[in-house]
């Protein structure tokens, strides 16, 4: 009984929902110097994908997009940045394969009735929001359809259902930009971190090696860190500095941007 | 007849468009130094809006946007770039006079059927598109529900309907970012530009005054522009240098990204 309430309902009810257009979470958190994605993984058959569902009809968009990634994740007070919608014609035709699985468990399992599974198999436009997390503080759970909700390596991902694939990409690109003109960090690393830690979660979402003095110096141009003492692990005269992020100025920086780019 | 012919036709079949799901398109022109936007006036009423249209069951969201705009304005060949989707349930309370006038005068003028004016007041989500155009190339017409289709000052905006002005700002915001990351005048200027002119562009798009100095150090190390013979209107010693765009270096940073921001 306990177990069960700790499962997560996904309801579905098609009257309550606008028909057609749905909502997909990329969900990045930060783990062994690299970016990890929070992937559902579907119950009775071998399918990853992002956690997403439909918008009610009484219901902003940007609240579907929380209420959604409560519902399938437990993940709550995450701050979702709207980034694009994917309307092509064939988004599932994409890993066609996994799609036809999944219809034919659900149509089988008789979760949905079958006027709800013509509904699901129309035409959706998505609209993707993603977050940057801090994975220690979350204990994603999976939802009644799923099995697992894992953090899972950006270089080691499973096929995904859909276009779940390119909607991860078009998320990095957009973080990458992003990158550029507002500071990152404050949410994926500890509370004190070295400047080399610092510039390995650049390097992470760049997925390229930054000059070390370069990255240093413009970094602490842009006044957001606080410097503490050494971190004490090896050598005194080799130990680095710990910095924290000084979150008025952080905010700030968010609001104005950062003035600068990589 | 001829008239009549260029007058461009809005075809609205709901059997064939999804339900629930639009594009609106932010078309800047720069114009007096100043940006512009290309909306239509509805006939009948006075009320402008962007130009707006739904997407085909069959028809991927890029190409519906472009669809769209030449069916509305009769630009062609304009590149449009998504930029947001606005999923409010209260999008149509904004301005809600202007809305009013405009169903009501879809209703009594029986352009469309009972059942096409049933979906068309439905919820709608839409997503904007923007494009930067040389407006000198440009001959907007107006489409057979408008009686003009006119570039307008950014700071004369009529009221618009719904939250057709917040769809505007929102593509500003994303215009300034953009600023920030990639190169921007391509479309918008003369094919010969002095250093002034292109500042005076920056500054419209920024909404605030740029250095002069400075913005001319960080535009020559960008490499993108070629200097041509100076622009003979006053004493020759004071005469501006024209210059015009390295079109192969200008889209390759389109591709690279500029590498610093203002």
């Amino acid at each position: 009984m306990t177990e069960k309430k700790s499962l997560l309902q996904w309801e579905l009810s098609i009257a309550d929902h606008l028909p057609g257009n749905s909502i997909d979470c990329v969900i990045f958190g930060y783990k062994n110097q690299e970016l990890q994605l929070l992937l559902l993984h579907w119950k009775h058959h071998d399918t990853w994908s992002l956690p997403g569902g439909f918008i009610g009809i009484n219901e902003d968009m940007d609240e579907a997009a929380n209420r959604i990634l409560l519902e399938r994740t437990g993940l709550d007070s995450v701050f979702l940045n709207q980034f694009y919608t994917f309307g092509g014609t064939k988004r599932s035709k994409m890993n066609e394969a996994a799609y036809t699985k999944r219809m034919e468990f659900l149509t089988k399992s008789k979760i949905y009735s079958s006027k709800t599974m013509e509904w699901l198999t129309k035409r959706f436009i998505t609209t993707g929001y993603f977050a940057l997390v801090d994975h220690e503080k979350t204990t994603p759970k999976p939802d009644f359809l799923s099995d697992k909700c894992d953090w899972i390596a950006l270089h080691s991902l499973p096929e995904l259902l859909m276009d779940h694939g390119e909607i991860i990409q078009k998320a990095l690109e957009h973080l990458r930009v992003r990158l550029n003109y507002l500071p990152i960090g404050f949410s994926l690393l500890p509370k004190k971190f070295t400047m080399q830690d610092l510039q390995k979660l650049y390097e992470a979402i760049l997925q390229r090696p930054l000059e070390r003095s370069n990255f240093q110096r413009k970094m602490l141009k842009l006044d957001i860190l606080t410097r503490h003492e050494k971190q004490m692990t090896g050598a005194a005269n080799k130990a680095p500095f710990l910095y924290s992020f000084n979150k008025e100025r952080y905010e700030l920086l968010l609001r104005k941007g950062i003035g600068f780019s990589f």
